[in-house]
């Protein structure tokens, strides 16, 4: 693997504003001369390091070996691995749009497949639908066509509390959003109401909570979180025209997730179907809820070798 | 309606502490000689005043009509409106050995129906449990056996927030209850990607969450907020022994909650009837989730009508 720092020069954003200067941190895994390009798109504080969150999915033998085609990461616009910071409000198309830039900058015309999961998945999407005839296949885990009224309402109470704080409040924040990542059988499994086994906490799921708070922390900064929080909003493909040339799509709806429930994922699959566009749908079954993508890796990783991928790669 | 203001003296909590002058503020709607009484019973936000926020369950040509039984409602011990305000710890037992004491000075030694929401519902469940002897038939809507894993989280975070700030941390500690009081389903059909109709958001559900936000803040302290969330977490019931004279219990899950899973209630009802106990399971098909048994009172006292109290009442 080897990480670059790609300058893109200027950006218009989708709000009007000209970014001066934009760069974008990438992580290469194998040959960009193989002739099988995947961009594998992070979440909401995931980064370009694409191997080091997903090995069910990218590493020797894993769904996407580099040994045989080339993983690209791309830290997104906005986000504090790298990339050029942004304080505008942005949206999934400029954070599309600044990857596409990177990749003509790495002489990457065409991408065979771009994949993520959750805010990742929005990303391969926006891909799909704003640059049709360079983009082989979009695959979408746990995101929907657009944003809906919870996750915005998620977002939006995550916000707030970096208000409050913007130390204390990032760790509620994280506490708020992994509540929505988690599935109540699965907390209810691993939790229950057994006490805290530090003694801090009355109960574990507490102590479990301040580990993720304090983690967090480490991880992100506040700006980061809301600026890409927002973006996160901004995702609306539900009411739009998809072109004629959309490349094939593959949705892929968590069984348990609550925070973009399979449902709504499917519903969306058929929708853009209608239209259609060439559209498959599989239902992931996991007790981990919207975290599932990044918890149960291989799994997924074999679902998607059994059909999306099946005679694709 | 009468209000009252009950001293029953001092109280010793479950853990050891001595409340000295315990008061609870009580209404009571109908004829305490009338031979039929019914408690009912608040959930963490609610009061006394019964009436005002369950008008399908308690008023006249309601499913507890005053003309013909005795509904008291009684404000929790450590509630703020007009019960004794408490510090300490307390549980769930502690606020039903309260009421319990209460309904004594008014010359009360029995109830014939213990009912509650949420909250409500586990003081309900309490009173079966602890006084079989003095109670009829105990109905606990939207509520389990115990609080579990994610009730505890949600709890904990809210009071995470209260830390933040006793003011502004309290409105995101009601936003953060409303999403987990309302359904995805409900807060897409009634806000989806709207855009706020004051312009002071973004979306339409972010100033739903603000009018919230503000409105608790009038009604309740960060005090009280953080005692009635510490002795929810307390309430366990899973795994002690039910007398045998444990009344008939009614369980009522709602098809759309995501706090207390309506398969979560389901199992509880079964695990107490399978220690013999007579215990009645209900589903209330609602598209409002927890929140159901406020918002659709009228739909349940149809449903209630038609199960529980088929020739009960």
């Amino acid at each position: 693997m080897t990480e670059r720092t790609i300058a893109i020069g200027a950006l218009e954003l989708d709000g009007g504003q000209m970014l001066p200067a934009v760069e974008q941190r990438v992580a290469i895994y194998g040959d960009p001369a193989c002739g099988q390009i995947v961009l594998a798109l992070h979440a909401l504080t995931g980064d370009h390091r694409v191997a080091a969150w997903w090995p069910g999915l990218v590493g020797e033998g894993a769904l996407f070996d580099p040994r045989s085609c080339c993983v690209i990461g791309i830290n997104m616009l906005g986000s504090c691995y790298g990339s050029t910071p942004v304080r505008e409000y942005i949206t999934i198309a400029d954070i599309v749009r600044a990857q596409r830039r990177a990749l003509e900058v790495l002489g990457i015309e065409r991408i065979d497949v771009a994949i993520g999961g959750s805010m990742g998945g929005m990303q391969a999407l926006q891909w799909a639908h704003d640059t049709p005839d360079r983009i082989g296949r979009a695959v979408a885990i746990g995101a929907p066509d657009h944003t809906g009224a919870l996750a915005i309402a998620l977002n939006s109470i995550q916000r707030d509390s970096l208000a409050l704080d913007p130390v204390a409040g990032l760790g509620l924040a994280r506490k708020i959003a992994m509540l929505s990542y988690k599935s109540d059988a699965l907390l209810s499994r691993r939790h229950g109401r057994r006490r805290d086994r530090n003694g801090r906490r009355c109960f574990d799921i507490e102590g479990f909570l301040d580990l993720q708070a304090t983690r967090i922390v480490e991880r992100i900064d506040a700006a980061t979180y809301a600026t890409l929080t927002h973006a996160m909003d901004s995702f609306d493909l539900r009411d739009t025209d998809w072109p004629e040339s959309t490349p094939p799509l593959t949705f892929v709806g968590i069984s348990s997730d609550t925070l973009f429930p399979a449902r709504e994922i499917r519903d969306a699959a058929e929708r853009i179907a209608c239209r259609g566009i060439d559209v498959r749908y599989i239902e992931f079954q996991s007790e981990h809820g919207h975290d599932a993508f990044l918890a149960e890796d291989a799994t997924l990783a074999e679902l998607l070798a059994r059909n999306a991928f099946a005679g694709v790669t």
